[in-house]
């Protein structure tokens, strides 16, 4: 049978993918679909089971994810990948990751009859993307290159009762292979991965762009735990020159830091700077004592670890200018570090030169992490195509706009045939 | 029998009699003098029993305080009064109020023989000076001026085993009468109150100042609790401006208003700004997470009505600018405010004016409040001399030295005769 490639019926179609996984794996308000676990595994076999009925390939490899492709494209690699993943955070929303996967089927579906117009596509639903469950991201991706840290695989999950090695074995994963670091894919033979994805944020929303090219993906330098150590006092009878005021130290190097911030964002730097987590000692702080310590958390995110490193000196600086102000000592745990993931240039100018005549295709940093810095990371051209997305991610909420959607899809495709 | 009043003679009482106080109400490495309880109790048998033994004349009033005189002095009232109080915190230090009793004990005994060179003189040790024990401060002065409010005698103690209604029946207080306000003693009668303490911070030993003199006890302005509340969102897909950051606005805030304070000090104002508690929610907070709320605390203290006013004012208008700079929104719980009281410039001119040539007496604010406070508010003409003590107060290692102390009740005494 040749499926349809009507406009209708790619809406159609994606329109009731979207709203059979979603009612299959309804949790409350939103969605659950567990990495390496039940909703998940739901979401993955009603894709295989559409595949079938839409007459495409279907198989899944050793790291349990699902591979779709064009059973009549019988052509070599090198192939182009488009994937997204298939599972979600607890009560999640619906379109992060699974608007990603059913855009390769519209492809794969949309080549159909002239598959030889495009480079051989596959498309592949990931497992476990979510940090959610195990506390560690891209767990289907990192275990396809051979790249998932073995001790990894002894996480427990977040109610404690199982761990990923278990889980993932229950899944059929080759475990064995994975602890060993296998790539169980010849990296060689991916042209390119693509994915297409909501946006976590707010911004093309307010802008206005249904959708938008990403430049990079966000990578971050972290402190979870610093503390700056003063000396409590009365708060009455300690004047300012003794003072050694923890919680003005860490006021005024916020302040500073969001100046710095502020200032760089006028010169053209791409940064987020978040310090999520702030507080005075909950045992002894009073009133009218002056805080002695303050426990606060750093983050700065950028698609470039120059200006990563850069201002994570800088902040290292003014806390040693604030140390000597104001008679205080910070105190720093071990310091993360997460590798930013640049998108490809010829992919970027690609899918820009495909956009329709007065489309102007605006180009953003993706905050969030997805499977794509993966791939880039171990030297996969990638791109990624946003769509537009209310209220965030990471809720019930998550509100896409299937006009949106087909639009991005749309551009992909175009793009991949401009090959 | 005439007592003593050689220099070595008044050394040897000092220090007797703070260290039997001490070894009867020790608790641990500090002492613990509950008010109107067991280790308050002890202090005062014991400073009764050494008024016997002194043949000076003590008495206790309907709220349980301790009036020591010269049973020879038979001049009518107005009479000067030296008080302090008996009770000290729990685990707190020895000296942060019965040193200033056993200073009214030296000068009565000193004034032997030639009372009449200065005005009628009877010291008052005051019970319930401390709030650690019921929650509320100068529970043995108010009483006997008729202003405890009502609702303070069914007020719990630290224990919650006990009222103090109950406590203050048990010493001996006419709790019916203080229930009604009734003032138990003509305030007319007391033509000044003057009271030695230790200072209860680090300005003096600093300064290297043994003795100074009380400018004003200050007041203070307070907020318990102020919400600034904000939107929590993803700290990598939230871009600078859309974000509704609640930490980055309580920074600013405090940093702003740290820069004010540093202004106002050096245009001479007297204040202390302290924010004792300040944190992110603990129930949502994260490292990658922006912050949506942070509750805060707020206090400023001076001796100035006007200018803890108008530093409210302030904060109230950069809170009300950060709003609109920031879209993040303030909320404040019923603002506390505690009058200052002043100390009376006559006797401060008067105490400068008897201090030894060559010695410089320093001025300063007590930012810790004192029973003066609450004289002085009653109308009667104040004075305070503050002594040097390391280590803060509220604690075992206070340390004052008896060298500092008998300098400074040396001075008292000069200026009570040059009156």
């Amino acid at each position: 049978m040749i499926a349809c490639t009507t406009v209708t019926d790619t809406r159609a179609l994606a329109e009731s993918l979207l709203a059979d996984i979603r009612e299959a794996t309804r949790d409350g308000l939103g969605v659950t679909r567990e990495s390496y676990g039940k909703g998940e595994n739901t979401a993955l076999r009603i894709l295989a089971d559409k595949a079938d009925e839409l007459d495409l390939r279907h198989e899944t490899d050793r790291a349990g994810n699902l591979w779709l492709s064009l059973p009549e494209d019988q052509r070599d690699a090198p192939y182009l990948v488009i994937g997204s993943h298939a599972d979600s955070v607890p009560q999640g929303g619906n379109f992060d990751g699974l608007a990603g996967i059913v855009a390769g089927m519209l492809i794969l579906v949309g080549l159909r009859g002239r598959h030889e117009d495009a480079p051989p596509v596959r498309v592949l639903a990931l497992r476990g993307e979510e940090s959610a469950w195990y506390g560690k991201a891209y767990l289907g991706s990192l275990s396809l290159l051979g790249k998932l840290p073995a001790a990894t695989l002894a996480r427990p999950r977040r109610d404690g009762l199982d761990t990923l090695s278990e889980a993932m074995t229950r899944c059929g994963a080759d475990v064995a292979a994975i602890g060993r670091g296998e790539a169980l894919i010849d990296i060689a033979d991916i042209a390119a991965y693509l994915e297409v994805h909501i946006e976590q944020g707010p911004i093309m929303v307010n802008r206005g762009w249904p959708v938008a090219l990403v430049t990079g993906i966000r990578g971050n330098v972290r402190h979870n735990l610093i503390r700056c150590i003063g000396e409590s006092g009365h708060s009455g009878a300690v004047p300012r020159w003794l003072r050694k005021d923890a919680l003005l130290a860490v006021a005024e190097l916020l302040s500073r830091m969001d100046e710095h911030w502020r200032v760089l964002l006028q010169m053209g730097m791409d940064m987020v700077m978040t310090t999520g987590i702030c507080s005075t000692s909950a045992q002894s702080h009073a009133v009218s004592v002056i805080p002695g310590e303050v426990a606060f958390s750093f983050e700065v995110r950028s698609q470039d670890t120059q200006t990563l490193e850069r201002f994570y000196t800088l902040m290292r600086e003014e806390c040693a200018a604030i140390e000597r102000a104001r008679n205080v000592r910070f105190e720093f745990d071990d310091r993360l570090f997460t590798e930013p993931a640049i998108m490809d240039a010829g992919w970027l100018d690609r899918m820009e030169a495909v956009a329709a005549p007065g489309d102007k295709l605006e180009r953003i940093a993706s905050g969030a992490g997805h499977d794509a810095a993966v791939f880039a990371n171990a030297g996969v051209p990638s791109g990624m195509v946003f769509i537009r997305n209310e209220n965030g991610s990471h809720n019930p909420h998550e509100a896409m706009d299937i006009d949106d959607f087909l639009a991005g899809v749309a551009l992909l495709q175009r793009s991949m045939l401009s090959v």
